[in-house]
């Protein structure tokens, strides 16, 4: 209890038929730290790929949903400062370059710091938390709304709101120090040594928790942690839209090969060959129809973008071949059966 | 509503703060219906691995468990009989196979002639639905309890249980009509038109529901589907005995390189190497600690199994090359840096 703060409003609270109490995962993190604690595991690195729930009021436009996918990953273990730290870096910079998502910057910041700051503008250190949380909503409104928050709901006084607004000011001006100070990640959890973050638009954060393990445990042993989040909703978002300014059409299925025979009484030759490209690890489909017309079966490939066709007819199978149809080019060749799946290895390579 | 029969009382019914009914997902196969009317989609094959929720009594000995996992494999569509179908069986055939969990024997039944099997013994048709489930038990409980219980219980005539019983008799001896006509896939659950039911302990499990579709079209309109489930719990279970009893051991990870380094001060150059191996696809791993001793890097491969290690020290820098390990033969050599990667995927050949 009480390890997501004031989100804990947001976590589904939910009673059965039986009235046994239960709740819906708000996170990862907050289990795998939990696992870690009660099987006594002081050293694991893991991803986990898994929906979440958030009795949120749903924002489908901007990406918020009340059931969502988190991919996370995390290490957790007592090691060298910084080391692991550095893979979780690695690894986001590694999804966002290889997603080709366009320009990205990450920005890692130490909570220490942004204290820091926060004590130079006067403000007492109990208020260091919501401060930070009210500094968060810079992403979405602005400055003056964000000061209006801290000085009447948060209770900071004018003069340290307005100290901390000068540091705002030069938000997104200089890349240094200063915007690195500034940056929180988004989810507003209080982690008790939370020391890098690392965010990207609302694409990718994540952060060190080093005594959330301890909460769990009956005896306090702590198991230092670092982890990062991708947000895949987020991302395809970005993607849909990419691919639609692109014009590109994107293919629904990765088939490679689709079986086809241009007479009737052929669906065993049919079953037959495909197995035998299944068994070779090559994605091939037929129609599912007794005796399809050849034209049709090609229409299929053409709609759906499969390059190949693999057709035996009555003359392959007395000759021992198979006609390789390039799709595209509308160019076929007889292949000896043997030598099929070589060859369609070969076509496919890129 | 009403899509589970008698499971229904299996559904974890869920009401949160805020007194919304939710429910948790009971199977993957309704939900999958429900997507394919609400979505107007006529035509569609996937696959879905994904959890499901039971309110039942968890018998974790025998695998059944209130939460776990569903691997699912359907084809909706209206198409020429039985091709989808077989298509299913071979998809579950391969898995098996694949697995090595040795021999295994798929059934296959068409409800219709168990149908007919219960009308030759002069059960009436409003009870075929209630025998199915009761002789369904067969598998865990001996036929005497059966047929109490389709006598006390579903009300059937002894008459008709003892005609049943001499079917039931026969199971086990004959691998031909008798004993596939008894044959009964697992859940009970009563679809319209079940036609092919295929079985395996209850490693896997499936058939064909052509009116589930169309119970939630506004019109009516029905999507013939047929799909399988693998049960991968009980598949887990079956591999670990396996495993256990083979004494061999199983690596948890699938690190192929440890990058090493033998003195102090090389952190930047392992963490150099070990983003080459990464962006080459190798599986590659470091210790995290700063100076870590060479021993306690080689003691690691052999403790999980790594099979190569790839060191780099001062001298090999010097020299532009890497010493690579191999772990289980100790021989080490030097391996010019612009051709390691190369000599890695060589020596990580099947």
């Amino acid at each position: 209890m009480g390890k997501y703060g004031e989100d804990t409003k947001l976590i589904y609270e939910l009673q059965d038929q039986g009235g046994e109490l239960l709740a819906l995962r708000y996170d990862l993190t907050v289990p795998f730290a939990r696992y870690l604690a009660m099987n006594k595991v002081t050293n694991m690195k893991r991803y986990h790929v898994a929906k979440v729930y958030r009795r949120d009021n749903p924002a489908t436009t901007r990406g918020r949903y009340r059931e969502f996918y988190q991919c996370d990953f995390d290490i957790a273990g007592q090691f060298d400062p910084m080391i692991p730290d550095a893979e979780c870096l690695k690894i986001v910079h590694e999804i966002l370059s290889d997603l080709q998502l366009g320009d990205f910057i990450i920005k890692v910041n130490d909570r220490r710091i942004l204290n820091g700051v926060f004590a130079v503008c006067g403000v007492p250190e109990s208020k260091f938390i919501p401060a930070c949380s009210t500094v968060d909503k810079l992403d979405k409104v602005p400055w003056e709304e964000v000061r209006s928050e801290m000085v009447g709901e948060k209770g900071l006084s004018p003069e340290a709101a307005d100290r901390i607004g000068e540091y705002v000011q030069l938000h997104g001006e200089h890349h240094g120090l200063v915007p690195l100070a500034l940056f929180w990640a988004g989810d507003g959890r209080c982690r008790a040594h939370a020391r890098l973050w690392v965010g990207w638009g609302s694409g990718a954060g994540g952060g060190r928790y080093d005594g959330l393990v301890g909460m769990f445990d009956p005896k306090g042993r702590k198991v230092p942690c670092v982890g990062v989040s991708i947000g895949i909703e987020r991302i395809f978002s970005i993607l849909e839209q990419r691919l639609e300014a692109s014009g590109e059409k994107l293919r629904t299925t990765e088939t490679q090969v689709l079986v086809a025979t241009p007479q009737k009484h052929l669906l065993p030759a049919r079953l037959k060959l495909i197995s035998e490209l299944w068994d070779a690890g090559i994605k091939a489909e037929m129609l599912y129809k007794k005796d399809p017309k050849l034209l049709k079966q090609l229409q299929y490939c053409e709609d759906t973008g499969i390059p190949l066709a693999a057709i035996v007819g009555e003359q392959e199978l007395a000759d021992g071949v198979v006609k390789l149809r390039d799709v595209a080019t509308r160019e076929q060749v007889d292949i000896p059966r043997e030598k099929l799946i070589d060859e369609i290895r070969r076509r496919l390579e890129p």
